[in-house]
């Protein structure tokens, strides 16, 4: 298992231009945030898709460190994302991931996105992530 | 919107052997059952993926009929099922499902599925419906 | 490696009642059939989403058979199924599938379904499959 | 219908630095590639999977956009990666696309990456797209 301040060190060093802030983990949760940048923009005031691929990825990992370990090893092998409604270019996106699965080879997360300070989802997203036998 | 009867009453109807059970409808949510028969299990003492399948797009039809009323001409486009335990063969499996968007034209739902009585999930699954222009 | 008369085999004896001929094995690729029951057929003289389920998991398995053998053990982690056209109920619905990889625990693969003399697909799926180790 | 130069055009104009070229566009179908950069790297000599999202999004967009003209408005609602063999930081990434449904509302699509002169893929995706009235 790792802590809070472990996984935020992780992101702010491997990801390093990512904005990616650990709000909370807890077993099998977690919430994070990121920031909108100028970068992240779409033509129409939006936020790219790729963002948003990038903050569901780092959720779940987040999710997976605060239950497994800083597993660096760990893989995607299949991402489901749903695209629900427009996301705001004037707030941070927060994610809230929840594990369905925690197997032994297997990981199975489930994530939401909301624009802060919304009711409805921007997106919805499931995870499957490959653990290494050691 | 359609009352918890009238759905009972168009499962019956429609799907006469499928033996599901509308135990409740909610705003965006329900919960139905289906009981498990000979036919439905697989070597080994677990139940068929199609059985599973077909519980899941019950339930995601379930709620949308809840919100929607009874819209039979809603057809599904993408169905994303996750297997994640192996479900019980001597148990009913109960289906819980949360509509994530109910757009004029998609509806998204999410579905887990339990064997009764089990913490566990035995899958998951996010669907996506069309709903067709008056 | 199993032959083709072995997976009929197979499906003829754990699926009694699937109806599922096996046309085509080779490298990575297989052709099926499945021929449609009265119980399959759905309100609007079409196919139900269970019947075609079931086909893209026989299309899979008889795929990975042919190159591993009969890997009875093998099991689904993960299905995506997006439905394109409306199946006609008289004919006999094509399942084309092709692995995408091969991996020692996880094998991927794409099936394609069509209405046997249509050229558009009726349905395309990709699958997830976990291989045991032995 | 676009042509190739337009379409080139419009990636280059509306997503400056995705560095992104059109090989061929034809059909239902199109080829595209994109080269790696520092940015795109992760630790370990590999490609990160928003790169690869981007890469699969630009992919369906541009074969669209051979079919339906610039229609910047569509917009992606559903999207299954499936990640299949580590990419090479050292070559380009091919993405070769095929439409699975041209319809009026949704259109569904099939990509398959690959690091250039290699014979496995490293992913493969399937995308909705829903195609907004005039």
């Amino acid at each position: 298992m790792a802590t809070i301040e472990q996984i935020q060190h992780f992101f702010d060093t491997e990801f390093a231009h990512s904005n990616i802030v650990i709000e909370s983990i807890s077993p099998r949760q977690s919430t994070i945030r990121r920031s909108v940048t100028e970068r992240d923009l779409r033509p129409g005031g939006t936020v790219s898709g790729p963002f948003m691929m990038a903050l569901i990825d780092a959720s779940l990992y987040a999710t997976i460190f605060g239950e497994l370990g800083l597993l660096v090893s760990a893989v995607t092998t299949n991402l489901t994302i749903n695209f629900l409604n427009k996301p705001s270019s004037e707030v941070d996106v927060i994610a809230k991931c929840n594990l369905l699965k925690l197997g032994t080879t297997l990981v199975v997360g489930e994530v939401t996105l909301y624009s802060e300070g919304k009711l409805e989802p921007i997106a919805h997203a499931v995870g499957t992530y490959s653990i290494p036998k050691v």
